[in-house]
């Protein structure tokens, strides 16, 4: 087998991943995904695309600079602009990759780029060139490689190589490639390349649902590393799922003879830290991460997984630290169970943070029965993770009424610089009451542009968890807020999303 | 090619989909599902496993009565009594199936079927027998074929087929097989069987999320009929999807040389249907259903997509009936335009029934500027199309009150049996607080098991929507609710799913 057994884990979470419709991470929350990882043992991390923005540009530099096992990579376009960005953004890490790409099929070339063949060769040259002058570590993709010419592809890669590009991608960027043919063209492409001192590099989407197939059957034909994203997050259906690929790999061990370094037990509280951070929600049936994947209802199967577990189970749900059923803590757990929890939850907290989190739990406890791993999750991320260090704006009170009797009313008062504002309204739901109360007290008019709820555990005391996005200007913030009672949750997510537009408008030195 | 060009498409939505985790469809609702695959030209609905339960009896019985086209199967083991009650559930069918199945791993027989080789062949014998003695379409599965010694595979199928089973089932039940090894592994299969009057199907599970992969290479080795549900919901980690299958044989249709015939242009709208139903939702990143399976976010996708749609696009929106950019109706849209907007949307409604849903419409848009599809959906099904006809208990009054000031408060009154009851409590939410002031009126105590909330659209003035699941004694009863007042949207999925606990408990005679 081509290039050794150990198949090297490239997570695009942080650029393809975040590129996906709706998502939007800040700089401190991708600093924490980099981190979780870290832990999971993965090879490389694509951190972002710094010349795409002044947000990207900052998020790759922190990354580079808070997380020094893994490769960090930046990508970069063929341009030179691109390459010093990524490089500068690199600047600070401890194994710097520089990721530069160019399309080489018929149509991208002759609609996108406007570009011939050797237009395109002569860029690969020059960036390839211009990115070893900077690191020793460069990865080259051929976009919409499944849909290339084969014979030019060959033409490109060899060069890239020649040029010092020692890993080489081969993207199936519009999802369009059928398994056997694509590990045919893979194995095909790098036997004509025929170097042993590259790396050879998959990057699948998965638009007709075949993404991790088609890995897989790139690592048959000897590729050597797989692109992915936790949850196979990415632009329209996604990229290939890490968990997916991995666990394949690892489950079928007898038919690959090849496997990651992952630790494959980290991986359901990563899928829910991605989730809960990116608010993309994880259908039930998701394969490996799922809340379903290792639950068996028929009558047939409950009697079958009695008998022997492995009639119906082809690996276990601790083998990726999904709990099978969540566990619950209440008000006699100990500092130490909870903290135990946290840990597993994949949360690294400060001694600090980890009493206050303590603090809210207790008297979390003592409105409710049972406190869920969601109800954890929920008021971690609102109130020690996110808490903006400098609120703009904060809760004194609200009170909020609905009923059959009347129209739904909200009164609400927030502190700002030492004054207290009051005012109430009425709207066509709790919500919209409490958000135009809001509005009357601030001084700007924020657009809502994304609204959600969600209760983060199936019993009517759970808590309730809303996610809003407002965009003022061309700045955009998302808040969240967490509560047993579900109207006080979408009133603080309101308000931690204006103090975000807050924070960042004076960053960007934007008037308010 | 083996078997002609025409891929049939066995949709199992309504046994093994409803057979997932958490999801409980009532008759009516399976029905509402099965007259949409028809319209979507499925060839075979499996409508359930008739010997299960008497719901799943009824539910065969009512979709063979009131759906003509397809083939309909119910799902029986190889005992008599499984046969007899399938054959009996499909008397009414127009095209009957009876799909009988037996477990073929050493695994499985030795530890779940507690039998023999030889004792498997007996029981094929007889039920293939016994079923074709009913009806003349017989379909047989070997359970867990995909872990099964090929050379008593090909034994059980010869079987099989010399007792009059003209379609056989090559399942992959714990999702273990790789596309490549799958494919060869059904060639072979296929070849050392070696009829040509019978149809090769199958049947994959998605564990390690290859199944729609694992499908297609079994196509191209000649297999003609595909198992698969909408959204790929199933045991575990679910099924096959059956959006993904097909648009992978549409769209690559110079791959495979064969088809279905699928009406793609509906995969949208039941998929939402099917979401909608089952609770289940459907994650964005979702392959052909997903609402960001064409949305293109980044600069450079964009400005590829301007260029040619082709750059980035192998298939389009239209085709698979997305609407892309979700469509809004507004308090200017006619009846005519909402008309048009439902039936886009899947559903079929009497005039009665279009009548009232418009009526409601224009109570909704003077309360919220656009009403989206989400929120016309939200309505249809919790006014519309479940408003169950005889009603225990109505809400008649209700009033929430939350606030910083003190506890969550919540007075209800509701109307039963010509009674008006009212009661007060306090909860630490409004949620919770309502629900034990229903509980105080209530004459019995069901047991809340599932709890969700979620607004209709991204606007703090969307609707919001509640289900929920109750269980008492050992029915269990789903509710839902919609409202622009999410509490008031909680309360009403509440009652229904009381009154629904109400339903079944006569129709079986529990006391409550």
């Amino acid at each position: 087998m081509d290039g050794g057994s150990i198949v090297r884990v490239f997570d695009t979470t942080l650029r393809d991943g975040e590129q996906a419709a709706r998502i939007n991470l800040n700089t401190g929350e991708k600093v924490q995904i980099a981190r979780h990882l870290e832990r999971l043992r993965v090879d490389v991390i694509e951190a972002g695309f710094p010349a795409a923005s002044p947000g990207d540009f900052d998020a790759v530099r922190q990354v580079a600079a808070e997380v020094r096992t893994p490769v960090i990579a930046g990508l970069a376009r063929t341009t030179e602009p691109d390459i010093t960005a990524a490089g500068e953004a690199l600047r600070g890490a401890a194994r710097p990759r520089i990721h530069t790409f160019i399309a080489t099929s018929a149509i991208h070339m002759e609609y996108k780029l406007k570009m011939n063949p050797k237009e395109v060769l002569r860029e690969v040259e020059s960036a390839v060139r211009l990115a070893r002058g900077i690191t020793d570590d460069v990865e080259f993709s051929a976009e919409d490689a499944s849909r290339s010419d084969i014979g030019f592809l060959v033409e490109v890669y060899s060069l890239a190589a020649d040029c010092g590009a020692m890993t080489l991608n081969i993207p199936d960027t519009v999802g369009y490639a059928m398994p056997n043919e694509f590990g045919e063209f893979c194995g095909n492409i790098i036997k004509k390349v025929a170097r042993d001192d590259v790396i050879w590099s998959v990057h699948c989407h998965n638009d007709l649902g075949l993404s991790v197939a088609n890995t897989l059957a790139a690592v048959k034909s000897g590729a050597r590393q797989v692109e992915c994203t936790i949850n196979g997050l990415g632009e329209r259906a996604g990229n290939a799922s890490m968990e997916e690929i991995v666990m394949s790999l690892r489950t079928r061990s007898d038919h690959f003879g090849a496997d990651t370094r992952i630790d494959t037990t980290r991986f359901y509280s990563v899928s829910r830290l991605v989730s809960n951070l990116t608010g993309v929600m994880v259908q039930p049936n998701k394969a490996v991460v799922g809340v379903n994947a290792f639950a068996h209802e028929a009558g047939i199967h409950q009697h079958g997984m009695l008998c022997n577990r492995a009639t119906y189970e082809i690996m276990t749900p601790e083998s990726v630290g999904s709990p099978g059923t969540d566990l619950h803590l209440g008000k006699h757990s100990g500092r130490h169970a909870f903290g135990e929890r946290i840990e597993q939850l994949g949360y690294q907290l400060t001694v600090e943070q980890l009493a206050e989190a303590f603090e809210y739990f207790k008297t979390l406890c003592d409105k409710k029965k049972e406190v869920s791993d969601g109800d954890i999750e929920a008021f971690l991320l609102d109130r020690i993770i996110h808490a903006t260090p400098e609120r703009q704006y904060e809760l004194r009170d609200y009170a909020v009424t609905v009923g059959s009797g009347g129209k739904p009313t909200a009164s609400i008062t927030l502190s700002h610089k030492d004054q207290e504002l009051t005012e109430a309204a009425v709207g066509n739901g709790p919500v919209d009451a409490s958000y135009k109360a809001i509005l009357k007290i601030l001084s700007f008019k924020p657009e809502l542009t994304e609204f959600r709820i969600r209760a983060t555990s199936e019993q009517a005391d759970a808590q309730g968890e809303a996610h809003v996005i407002l965009r003022y200007k061309d700045i955009r913030a998302q808040g969240r807020g967490a509560s047993t009672d579900i109207i006080e949750a979408t009133i603080r997510a309101y308000l931690e999303a204006v103090n975000r537009l807050y924070t960042t408008a004076a960053a960007r030195e934007v008037t308010i």
